[in-house]
């Protein structure tokens, strides 16, 4: 087991000793010797372990100075984890709800303790797969994007407090680079990582690299996404980024986090929740034809969007004499120009939402990265048609996106393809 | 005398002796005791002094932890130095025509020595003011606005290069707020620095206070200064950051340089431009009607944009296989494709730039800080008669820029408000 610079790869074993010689990580167990340990890391970037005594839970997340699922061959910083945990606790304290609380942080170890999201939490895209309802996830989803990201916006920050969270998060240039690369760049260029339903999807795939309005719309996205520093974003806020129950939740992983354009956690959770609507199809049976489903999808849709714009511009109101230096209160000081402004804010902001959303949904169809919403429908056939439809629409919304001006026109235009 | 941290205030006599003992300095002037100092510093922040042996020759910069021209009761860090002598020399790499060579820097001093320039170079608003020609003036800004903001964008930098620079200049964050407050702010609100050419533009100074869509335009273009990382700008580039001659134009001062909106660059100076054409009826005599000479500012206007737009594309395809990460060569790898994105790019800094050029031209009329161009002419109603055309133009330009499609419309359009 290597030893650099105080990193050391942990394993079942001796992690035990780990969380012995740990008083943060061994008081929640109740300073017990009776405590279980189970690897359960199913993401693609990092070792995760359940630790259970009969007195309490945590988890322990190690990032590796590569990534998990590919391997030695593909290097990735694991300071991933100092990003991860900081960015937890400031959107944990905005945001204590739908955020699990860290007991513990070890930067040179690149090593986490954090809340275990106990039985019945899964993985929401489990979830969506299995056709499960959950009533509080667009009001739970909304209150914590409105939250994380108004607060954390020059909306509700100084100007020094702004540029010293910028400065500390552009060291996580690393992730930020993965991102550029498999949301923006290979899905639009031959790449030897890109897969797609073949032959299915061939064509579709050739013509994604082949259109010039798309690679237009595609690199403004990208500039906005490497240059617009509006609010410390969490940087992956896909349906696998979010744990549920019908009562909770909690959205993890921000390892991703930086200081970039809020559209991008916004369209990363809508363009999933579309991805997971075209793929329910491909789920359905003679006993579960996924029509009432699809319904539930697309309402949540609408009032993830509906809910996130009406708390957002609430904090704006509440907030409008604090101390967010880019609306002062003696320039935007009669509510005639306050509505003009909200009203361009949220627009702009609505169109960039749906500008990384179709972003984010082209590259899990033709990119290196696919969700288990298709990759879970074992007939190629049926897994290709629910995929094209989900890409066409992608692609129509990535171009015209500036067109629609209401959450229902999306949805109708959702409708429109699906039909 | 004060020691802080190694920070000394110097003066004529102890300059003397810091300079003997600074070879770097020292051996500019011949290594020879025989030199004369003088202080000429008439800005509004430092203390400038040129130092002459028969040698050689250099001119010293000191930066205090205040705004010279208001006193020690407006605080600025002397930080400011380090940014100016990283960006002087930053830019000077990229095009030493138009960027005074840096000699020595003192981060603990806060003083820079650089190259002297020698008469007949003067500060070019001075020159506009007397009515000179400068043949080479548009061809020379449009090389240095061109390799400055290219080299140090996306276009030609890595994400891991640009993202080093973001942060390092987030730490010139007094600047920017200075910038915010004069530019973006005070001009829109009552503020007790604003002033104004008064009784006589009274009225207008309070439309300004009052105008909803003008405060939803100014919003716009704070955020983008606050937010977009685009380039490493010099942030100050009025015209009266620039010394020429007839052969030979110098951009100086960069000390609010940051990574910003490249159109607030170009912007500043296309603005102050304007700014000087709308002043030369003030400065008209029965001898010099000005009319040919406000025909050379506006070819001087069309030319400085024209070029630059040339310049920036020719740097862009000979660049396209270079380091830049943000438009790559196996995705815009055909010339349809790459016309595209470069059409819409220009479109788009165009369209910023007139906004940020409207901007600094309000703010220069009724905000605290003012022009030589207005500030020298000696009748009041006169003035306020060419600051108040300006100040229409400006306000118009800020509201409908995205209608402009070329720079002889814009032209058009200062004809007509000059009409």
């Amino acid at each position: 087991m290597s030893t650099v610079d105080g990193f050391r790869a942990l394993d079942d074993k001796s992690l035990v000793d780990y969380i012995k010689a740990t008083p943060s990580l061994f008081s929640i167990l109740g300073a017990s010797d009776n405590f279980q340990i189970k690897e359960v890391g199913d993401g693609n970037l990092n070792f995760v372990y359940i630790v259970v005594s009969p007195y309490g839970s945590l988890v322990i997340k190690q990032a590796l100075p590569y990534i998990r699922c590919i391997g030695e061959s593909w290097p990735m910083t694991k300071e991933r984890a100092y990003f991860e945990a900081t960015t937890l606790k400031q959107h944990g304290r905005l945001c204590p709800a739908h955020v699990p609380e860290v007991y513990h942080f070890d930067r040179a170890m690149s090593l986490i303790g954090m809340r275990y999201l106990e039985p019945p939490h899964i993985i929401l895209r489990k979830g969506l797969i299995a056709g499960v309802e959950y009533p509080l996830l667009s009001e739970h989803m909304a209150e914590y994007m409105s939250k994380t990201l108004f607060y954390t916006s020059l909306l509700y920050t100084t100007t020094t407090e702004h540029k010293r969270g910028v400065a500390e998060f552009c060291g996580n240039v690393e992730l930020c680079q993965l991102t550029e690369q498999v949301v923006f760049s290979d899905p639009y260029k031959v790449s030897e990582y890109n897969r797609w339903t073949s032959p299915h999807l061939d064509y579709d795939a050739e013509s994604v690299r082949e259109d010039n309005d798309l690679k237009l719309e595609i690199a403004q996205l990208k500039s906005m996404f490497c240059e617009r520093a509006q609010a410390l974003i969490h940087g992956d806020l896909h349906t696998g980024s979010v744990m549920v129950t019908q009562d909770s939740t909690q959205v993890i992983d921000p390892e991703f986090a930086f200081y970039g354009p809020m559209g991008f956690d916004i369209g990363a959770f809508l363009g999933n929740l579309i991805l997971a609507f075209f793929a329910q199809d491909g789920h359905a049976t003679q006993e579960n034809d996924r029509k009432a489903y699809k319904k539930w999808i697309l309402v949540t849709l609408r009032e993830t969007w509906s809910l996130f714009y009406n708390k957002f511009i609430a904090l704006w109101d509440e907030n409008k004499d604090g101390p967010g230096e880019a609306y002062l209160p003696h320039i935007y000081n009669n509510p005639d120009v306050r509505q003009l402004v909200q009203t361009k804010y949220i627009q702009d902001l609505f169109h960039d939402s749906l500008g990384f959303g179709s972003a984010k949904m082209i590259r899990r169809i033709v990119g290196v990265a696919h969700v288990e919403d298709f990759e879970s429908i074992t007939d190629a056939g049926k897994r290709a048609d629910c995929e094209r439809k989900a890409l066409n629409f992608a692609k129509m919304l990535l171009k015209n996106r500036r067109k629609f001006v209401s959450i229902d026109e999306v949805i109708l235009a959702i409708h429109e393809i699906d039909s």
